[in-house]
């Protein structure tokens, strides 16, 4: 009898968590992850400031707990999709048509929540701007290896370094440009300049998932 | 003599506003313009809180001249130079590496000032956002124009629109980048993707500025 009060105890204390965190990841993309505090989480949630603490302790494993919560919401909505279709090109454009998607959707209220929080904690060292780093270098990372793949298949020329921050380079700005703006002509543009890019490397035969975008 | 009074006065009112600033854009790039705020600048510049009350009036319009001091600031380094070399693929490489060496040289100790303001005040409307705002479409209108003024003499080929923001997402991600791992490579991986691009697009004989960062 008790075990199952424990884990009922046990399953709420989630379900709170899994909900405050939702709230948490989004604030962070419209207010940067300083505006992630439990006295903010406490008035959107409804919870208690104490229920709040007890669930996540101080102010930055909180910050670190919602950075591990978007990354997952990430790679749900971007990488994993994008793995369904076969390495090289057709997953390139699955990322770069997946990662739009996402920001378009506004997925986060804010836009893209790595580049919401960034621009927030570059110049603040410690554990909160590491994980926003490692989260950042494993996609980058990811998305490089699948255009290096292309290039081994021979269905893209040049340097994958080069090709791979140029394309992210146009994410970056679509993301960056709608959300100033409120418009999606952002999308529109960048797509055009990927698959621009994506001819002039000499991909023949581009996957039609960017043409969503125009 | 009271003529003279007053002008010494005034000359000292306008010394003192102009160092404010310099504090003022310069902590906007690291902490957002949400940091410019009356208590801060009184801390890091020595001056009473009631003297930069009496320059600036209210934390709006201390916002206002900031994001005016760093457009003028931004004007100097790398419009003006950019117009002394000719219109066309000339100038929007001497405008590329301008902006380049700007963020490079943390011209602003956080790096770009815009882009360091935009993630921050991007959902907060009002006139300090319209401010932000404006001064961005004129900057990127105006390298567009120089882009479009290339394909009109001949020297790119393909859509202002497309090649602008590409080249302008270049810079933007190396800004971000180097910001956030404090290095020096975005900027050569940015420059490479920039000339890749140029020559994509049909340039021959690249002004050799771009390649400072290599």
């Amino acid at each position: 009898m008790s075990v199952t009060v424990t884990d009922g105890r046990r399953a709420r204390g989630a379900a709170s968590r899994e909900r405050i965190l939702a709230q948490a990841t989004d604030l962070a993309s419209t207010a940067g992850l300083d505006g992630v505090t439990i006295g903010a989480l406490a008035e959107t949630t409804g919870h208690s400031k104490s229920g709040i603490a007890t669930l996540f302790g101080s102010k930055e494993s909180l910050q670190l707990a919602t950075v591990d919560a978007a990354a997952e919401i990430f790679r749900r909505e971007v990488v994993e999709p994008a793995r369904e279709v076969p390495r090289g090109l057709e997953r390139v454009v699955a990322l770069l048509a997946g990662i739009m998607s996402y920001s378009r959707r506004r997925v986060f209220s804010g836009g893209c929540f790595f580049q919401a929080c960034i621009a927030d904690m570059d110049s603040k060292p410690g554990p909160v701007r590491d994980a926003l780093r490692a989260h950042i270098a494993q996609w980058e990372g990811y998305l490089q290896a699948q255009v290096s793949a292309a290039i081994a298949n021979g269905e893209l020329q040049g340097d994958a370094r080069t090709l791979a921050f140029t394309l992210l380079a146009l994410y970056e700005l679509s993301n960056a440009r709608s959300v100033l703006t409120g418009s999606d002509e952002p999308y529109r543009v960048a797509a055009a300049g990927m698959t621009w890019m994506l001819r002039a490397a000499g991909a023949v035969g581009i996957p039609p998932a960017l043409s969503a975008f125009e």
